[in-house]
Parts: structure tokens; sequence; C-alpha cells
């Protein structure tokens, strides 16, 4: 059995029941080395396989082999599994090989999620999720899905927005999203989300500074409803009170 | 201090370490009396208070009046609180009593990751959550973000996609995502996510059979990529394999 475990966000206290269960079960742990670290004292005396910060195709086919040949084994990965995770690339390997294999999905917090609870309640309303890496999907296809989520007046989920690779990408993103929504738009930022150093910071598109940015932050920008109470980012359901 | 706790999609299992250990600090807890007893052991002895599905602003403000007598209250919400659940609430009514309060929300496990994670690993690409409830929400302003979402090709999760008020909500929202997707898209159906009645189904847009979905449905309609593998249903992240 290959089990895709999604570890949270960074601590342990927001780790599932399941999750923090499935060490048990398990021969073989294959990770990131910094997802390893959050795991150690669930992990010691198990065989462990880890690569460095690009391996994630490698890591996977190395969990599939070690399954395939009856192990029980552990891929993790931080956040939830299937939201830009190992998940998928478990999937997407098996079918490339014509495989099948027995995989269980354990479902995790997602950056996002985390992020907004730190926040407030900014994903009260409609959202979405967008990764600004392009890596693997075309910059056109990214900005086709920003200015459809502007205009659709979603609240807005920036995952990725910007690295050393990709400096303008978060800018480019938000130029796109003030042909819809105003310059004072409500945006929240998590960082490092439930680790140590975790910082969030409500500000807004007009007064964003993008060098507070980074690959670990999640940026989430409102919709035209979305306002601050008490340091708090709120999206409002409409109730009426 | 008033917690609003995330319990996950229904099992014991998927809770976080953090929502587990609240109900230790806490004198008081607030639910909808079927939460309340997905929680029954941990909240042994505690002051218990309950109210009917719709009660939610009665709950919410309920927690409210204890919290800001000095308690500490938790007060519980399925899935996510943050996500369509009662974290917002909560903020919305403190803004309208211009009230402040120490609160903490407790992130949890939202019913379309849980979903997923049955389903295989069709959120690996950009996706949009959207509640087909009209009751807080104009329907023109759903409509609006479907088309936008059907039109930036996103995933697209469905939450309270159908009742007996509102039987034909999901249907019409298939007929605005079929002018720009396929009736052959992927669609994923997560029933009771993680109860012990629990139903997942692969299916398509123009096989869906929308007799099988009620509110506690959570619908997944692919992006034009998403396909079925070995029973499960995978949206491409991109890798080149």
């Amino acid at each position: 059995m290959l089990y895709v475990v999604g570890l949270g966000p960074g601590s342990k206290d927001n780790m599932s029941q399941e999750a923090l269960g499935v060490f048990d079960k398990v021969d073989t742990v294959v990770g990131y080395i910094t997802y390893m670290h959050l795991v150690e004292d669930l992990i010691q005396g198990k065989e462990m396989v880890t690569t460095g910060m690009r391996g994630e195709v490698e890591r996977c086919e190395k969990a599939i082999e070690l399954a395939a040949e009856g192990k029980n084994v552990a891929i993790i990965s931080s956040g939830d599994a299937g939201i830009y995770g190992m998940a998928g690339l478990i999937f997407e390997l098996l079918k490339s090989k014509d495989q099948k294999l027995d995989v269980k999905i354990i479902p995790g917090i997602t950056a996002s999620v985390a992020a907004a609870a730190a926040l407030g309640a900014p994903l009260m309303n409609d959202f979405c999720h967008i990764s600004l890496s392009d890596l693997m999907t075309p910059w056109e296809v990214i900005e086709t899905r920003l200015e459809a989520a502007a205009k659709g007046d979603f609240v807005i989920c920036l995952y990725n927005p910007r690295s050393k690779g990709r400096p303008h990408h978060l800018r480019k993103a938000l130029d796109i999203m003030l042909k819809y929504k105003s310059e004072d738009t409500v945006v929240g930022i998590g960082k490092d989300v439930d680790r140590s150093k975790e910082i969030e910071k409500v500000t807004t598109i007009k007064d964003l500074d993008e060098e507070e940015i980074n690959m670990t932050t999640v940026v989430i920008v409102g919709n035209k409803n979305s306002y601050v109470y008490d340091g708090h980012m709120v999206t409002p359901r409409g109730y009426t009170l």
C-alpha cells in the first residue's frame, strides 16, 4: 500500500489523527528532507528515502517502486497532498507506466486554509486557488484564470506568488485583478503559516509590499465585500444581522 | 477566549491535534446537535449549548455572549470553520455589535479536500469553490461566477449543490458550465465523505444522476485535462513524464 500523506502547514498540531497514525503502518517513508524533520520522532527506525527540493518525480518514482515490491510506504507532502502536492504526480506516474497500485490519499490542511484561520475569515464566500508558477502551466492560461476569477469577484488565493526566478508574477497578477477589483481591496498575507516564524498581515492591493512575498507565502485577495474588523480579514457570507 | 473549531468532514480521524486538544481548554461547547455527537467523548462534563440546524446566528450569539462573560468557549463547525462555516459569522456579529473579543480559529479539513482525497487527485490544478445556495448570495451572482470559472477552465467544487428547496440549481449550474466544458468532463461526487455511509463516485457531466445529489454532497467538476485512471479522478499538474 502507498499512503500519500498531507502533513498540514508545518506544525504537528495541524496534522490529522489519520496522518499521525499512518506512520505506525509503514515500513518506509519517502519525502523531501525538510518535511522529514517535521515528523522525525514518528518515523524512528523506519527506512527513509529523501531527495532534494526539485526531486518530486524521483521521490514519487521511488515510492511507487518500493510499494510495488510489497512494502507499505508513506510519501509525505506539506499542506494537503492533493493541492499542488504529491498525490496527482503519483497517479500521473502510474498512468504513464500503465501500472496499478493500492494508493490511499490522507488529506491535510492546505496553506490557504491555515492562513485564512490565522487572518480571520477571508474564505467565507466563493473563492479560487491559482498558482502563479508557470513551470508547468503556460503564463497565458494563468492570466486567463486571473482575469476570470477577478471578473467573477471571487476571493483569490495565490500559491507560489513570487520567487527569485519569477519576481514579477505577483505584480502582473495584481495588475490584471485591478481591471475588476478596487486598489483598496483587502489582501491577507500568510507567511510560513503555523511555524515558529509565522507572519500574517492584512493590507490592500495598493499597499502590498512585494518584497515581503516569497514562495512560502500565500496571498489571499478579497472580494468587493471583504473588510477588516479588529485586525481580522473577513469576507461576509451575507447574513442579514 | 472564543475558539471556532473546524471538526473536519465527520470522523475524528480527520480532526487535527489542535482541534482535539482545544476541548481541554474550554468550559463550554456550543454547536449543532449532530456535530456535538461527533465529539461527545471529548466534551463530557462541559457546559453544552445546542440549537437546531438553522440556528447558526443564535449559536454564534450565544457563544459570543458566554465568551464575553469571561468563559473559555468552543463553537464547533463541520469541515473547516472558515469555509462557508461559523468563523465569518462570529466576526460579522462582533462587527455589528461593535464588540471586541479574543477569537481563535482552528482550521479543519473542508469537505472538498476530503472528497478529493477519496476520489483521487482532482484538485491538482487551479480550482474554485462555489456554493449553489442562494439563501445569502443572489442567484445572478452565482451564475456570473459559474460562467467565469468555467470560462477559466478551473476545476469547480460545488457546495450545497441541491436540496428539496432548490432541486434545479445543480442542473442550471451544469448547463452554464456546458457552454465552456465538454459533456464528457469528469465529475467526482463525494457524499457524506468519511462517515460510515460514505460514497464516492466518478462520472461525467453527461452521466451525472441528479437524484444522487443532496446538501451533504460535494460535486467536483474537472477541467479539460481531468481524466480517470484505475477508478481515480485525476487533474494533471502538468509534469512532462
